[in-house]
Protein backbone atom coordinates (compact mmCIF):
# COMPACT_ATOMS: atom_id res chain seq x y z
CA UNK A 1 0.00 0.00 0.00
CA UNK A 2 1.18 3.56 -0.85
CA UNK A 3 0.50 6.76 1.05
CA UNK A 4 1.03 10.38 0.39
CA UNK A 5 1.77 12.94 2.60
CA UNK A 6 0.90 15.93 2.00
CA UNK A 7 1.94 19.08 4.84
CA UNK A 8 1.06 22.16 4.67
CA UNK A 9 1.42 25.86 6.22
CA UNK A 10 -1.70 27.58 5.73
CA UNK A 11 -3.23 30.71 5.26
CA UNK A 12 -6.30 31.81 6.42
CA UNK A 13 -9.06 29.54 5.11
CA UNK A 14 -11.96 30.19 3.15
CA UNK A 15 -15.05 28.62 2.59
CA UNK A 16 -14.20 27.82 -0.76
CA UNK A 17 -11.33 25.95 0.89
CA UNK A 18 -13.63 23.47 2.68
CA UNK A 19 -16.05 23.29 -0.18
CA UNK A 20 -12.69 22.36 -2.49
CA UNK A 21 -11.23 20.04 0.14
CA UNK A 22 -14.63 18.43 1.01
CA UNK A 23 -14.39 18.02 -3.41
CA UNK A 24 -11.52 16.23 -3.89
CA UNK A 25 -11.77 13.99 -0.83
CA UNK A 26 -14.89 12.99 -3.02
CA UNK A 27 -13.76 12.41 -5.96
CA UNK A 28 -10.29 10.91 -4.92
CA UNK A 29 -12.30 8.10 -2.75
CA UNK A 30 -15.10 7.51 -5.57
CA UNK A 31 -13.09 8.18 -8.58
CA UNK A 32 -9.47 7.17 -8.70
CA UNK A 33 -9.71 4.48 -5.81
CA UNK A 34 -8.26 6.18 -2.63
CA UNK A 35 -8.58 3.80 -0.14
CA UNK A 36 -8.79 6.34 2.97
CA UNK A 37 -7.79 9.74 3.30
CA UNK A 38 -7.38 11.70 7.26
CA UNK A 39 -6.72 15.68 7.38
CA UNK A 40 -5.77 17.32 10.41
CA UNK A 41 -5.23 21.15 10.85
CA UNK A 42 -3.56 22.79 14.01
CA UNK A 43 -3.12 26.52 13.93
CA UNK A 44 -1.01 27.19 10.52
CA UNK A 45 -0.10 23.59 9.90
CA UNK A 46 -1.92 21.15 7.91
CA UNK A 47 -1.29 16.98 7.54
CA UNK A 48 -3.29 15.02 4.75
CA UNK A 49 -2.54 11.45 4.49
CA UNK A 50 -4.07 9.71 1.37
CA UNK A 51 -3.78 6.31 1.11
CA UNK A 52 -3.98 4.50 -2.25
CA UNK A 53 -3.34 0.65 -3.78
CA UNK A 54 -1.13 1.43 -6.71
CA UNK A 55 1.12 4.74 -7.66
CA UNK A 56 -0.46 4.85 -10.93
CA UNK A 57 -3.68 5.46 -9.38
CA UNK A 58 -1.37 8.52 -7.24
CA UNK A 59 -0.02 9.47 -10.74
CA UNK A 60 -3.72 9.85 -12.74
CA UNK A 61 -5.54 11.64 -9.56
CA UNK A 62 -2.50 14.44 -9.76
CA UNK A 63 -3.77 14.92 -13.46
CA UNK A 64 -7.08 15.05 -12.70
CA UNK A 65 -8.82 18.03 -14.10
CA UNK A 66 -10.61 19.54 -10.79
CA UNK A 67 -7.40 18.72 -9.13
CA UNK A 68 -5.10 20.59 -10.62
CA UNK A 69 -7.38 23.52 -10.31
CA UNK A 70 -7.33 23.06 -6.35
CA UNK A 71 -3.66 22.54 -6.88
CA UNK A 72 -3.21 25.86 -8.13
CA UNK A 73 -5.79 27.69 -5.65
CA UNK A 74 -3.61 26.13 -3.01
CA UNK A 75 -0.51 27.42 -4.48
CA UNK A 76 -2.27 31.06 -5.49
CA UNK A 77 -4.26 31.29 -1.81
CA UNK A 78 -4.47 29.50 0.97
CA UNK A 79 -0.49 28.03 1.23
CA UNK A 80 2.47 29.69 2.11
CA UNK A 81 4.47 26.34 1.64
CA UNK A 82 3.58 22.87 1.15
CA UNK A 83 5.55 19.64 1.09
CA UNK A 84 4.42 16.33 -0.57
CA UNK A 85 5.87 12.93 0.42
CA UNK A 86 4.65 9.91 -1.67
CA UNK A 87 5.91 6.73 0.41
CA UNK A 88 5.11 2.44 0.89
CA UNK A 89 3.67 1.38 3.74
CA UNK A 90 6.49 -1.55 5.07
CA UNK A 91 4.57 -2.01 7.70
CA UNK A 92 1.98 -1.16 10.54
CA UNK A 93 -0.34 -2.09 13.72
CA UNK A 94 -2.91 -0.69 15.05
CA UNK A 95 -5.30 -1.15 18.69
CA UNK A 96 -8.24 0.30 19.78
CA UNK A 97 -7.92 0.73 23.47
CA UNK B 1 14.19 7.85 4.10
CA UNK B 2 11.79 6.70 6.39
CA UNK B 3 9.20 7.70 8.14
CA UNK B 4 6.72 6.38 11.16
CA UNK B 5 3.17 7.84 10.77
CA UNK B 6 1.19 7.71 13.91
CA UNK B 7 -2.56 8.68 14.13
CA UNK B 8 -4.57 8.90 17.20
CA UNK B 9 -7.57 9.36 18.75
CA UNK B 10 -7.16 10.95 21.97
CA UNK B 11 -8.27 11.73 25.31
CA UNK B 12 -8.48 14.86 26.75
CA UNK B 13 -5.37 15.33 26.99
CA UNK B 14 -3.16 16.76 30.33
CA UNK B 15 -0.13 18.90 31.60
CA UNK B 16 1.53 15.52 31.74
CA UNK B 17 0.88 14.51 28.25
CA UNK B 18 3.01 18.04 26.83
CA UNK B 19 5.86 17.21 28.68
CA UNK B 20 6.17 13.60 27.45
CA UNK B 21 5.62 14.50 23.88
CA UNK B 22 8.38 17.54 24.34
CA UNK B 23 10.77 14.92 26.00
CA UNK B 24 10.44 12.34 23.38
CA UNK B 25 11.06 14.53 20.78
CA UNK B 26 14.01 15.92 22.20
CA UNK B 27 15.18 11.94 22.86
CA UNK B 28 14.30 10.81 19.45
CA UNK B 29 15.94 14.04 17.75
CA UNK B 30 19.17 14.14 20.18
CA UNK B 31 20.11 10.67 21.00
CA UNK B 32 18.20 7.92 17.71
CA UNK B 33 18.84 10.27 15.29
CA UNK B 34 15.26 11.38 14.58
CA UNK B 35 15.98 13.61 11.71
CA UNK B 36 12.20 15.40 11.79
CA UNK B 37 9.44 15.79 13.95
CA UNK B 38 6.19 17.13 13.23
CA UNK B 39 2.98 17.03 14.98
CA UNK B 40 -0.64 18.22 14.30
CA UNK B 41 -3.97 17.52 16.84
CA UNK B 42 -7.41 18.86 15.46
CA UNK B 43 -10.46 17.28 17.94
CA UNK B 44 -9.96 14.32 18.89
CA UNK B 45 -7.13 13.33 15.75
CA UNK B 46 -3.84 13.46 16.23
CA UNK B 47 -0.98 12.69 13.46
CA UNK B 48 2.59 13.09 14.37
CA UNK B 49 4.93 11.57 11.62
CA UNK B 50 8.79 11.04 12.49
CA UNK B 51 11.77 10.76 10.24
CA UNK B 52 14.38 8.53 9.57
CA UNK B 53 17.59 7.56 7.87
CA UNK B 54 17.05 4.11 8.84
CA UNK B 55 15.12 1.08 10.39
CA UNK B 56 17.50 0.11 12.77
CA UNK B 57 16.90 3.64 14.35
CA UNK B 58 13.40 3.26 14.45
CA UNK B 59 13.62 -0.14 16.21
CA UNK B 60 16.04 1.08 18.75
CA UNK B 61 13.99 3.72 19.50
CA UNK B 62 10.90 1.82 19.85
CA UNK B 63 12.60 -0.21 22.97
CA UNK B 64 14.21 3.33 24.59
CA UNK B 65 13.14 2.70 28.64
CA UNK B 66 11.14 6.41 28.75
CA UNK B 67 9.96 5.86 25.35
CA UNK B 68 8.43 2.31 26.47
CA UNK B 69 6.85 4.29 29.63
CA UNK B 70 5.34 6.93 27.22
CA UNK B 71 3.72 4.30 24.87
CA UNK B 72 2.48 2.72 28.40
CA UNK B 73 0.68 5.98 29.45
CA UNK B 74 -0.43 6.59 25.93
CA UNK B 75 -2.09 2.99 26.07
CA UNK B 76 -3.58 3.16 29.48
CA UNK B 77 -4.76 7.28 29.43
CA UNK B 78 -4.38 9.30 26.55
CA UNK B 79 -5.38 7.47 23.29
CA UNK B 80 -8.52 5.42 22.62
CA UNK B 81 -6.75 3.94 19.95
CA UNK B 82 -4.11 4.24 17.79
CA UNK B 83 -2.41 3.09 14.22
CA UNK B 84 1.22 3.58 13.39
CA UNK B 85 2.55 2.75 10.10
CA UNK B 86 6.26 2.88 9.07
CA UNK B 87 6.97 3.96 5.48
CA UNK B 88 9.18 4.26 3.06
CA UNK B 89 9.78 7.76 0.97
CA UNK B 90 9.68 6.96 -2.94
CA UNK B 91 9.75 10.44 -4.52
CA UNK B 92 8.86 14.43 -2.65
CA UNK B 93 8.67 17.67 -3.55
CA UNK B 94 8.23 20.54 -1.79
CA UNK B 95 7.95 25.19 -2.35
CA UNK B 96 7.78 27.91 -0.70
CA UNK B 97 4.67 30.66 -1.84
Amino acid sequence: MYAVIFKAKVNELDKAYYAMAARMRELAIGEYGCSGFVSVTEADQEIAISYWDNLNNIHKWKQNAEHLVAQELGKSSWYKSYHVQVVEIICEYKKDL
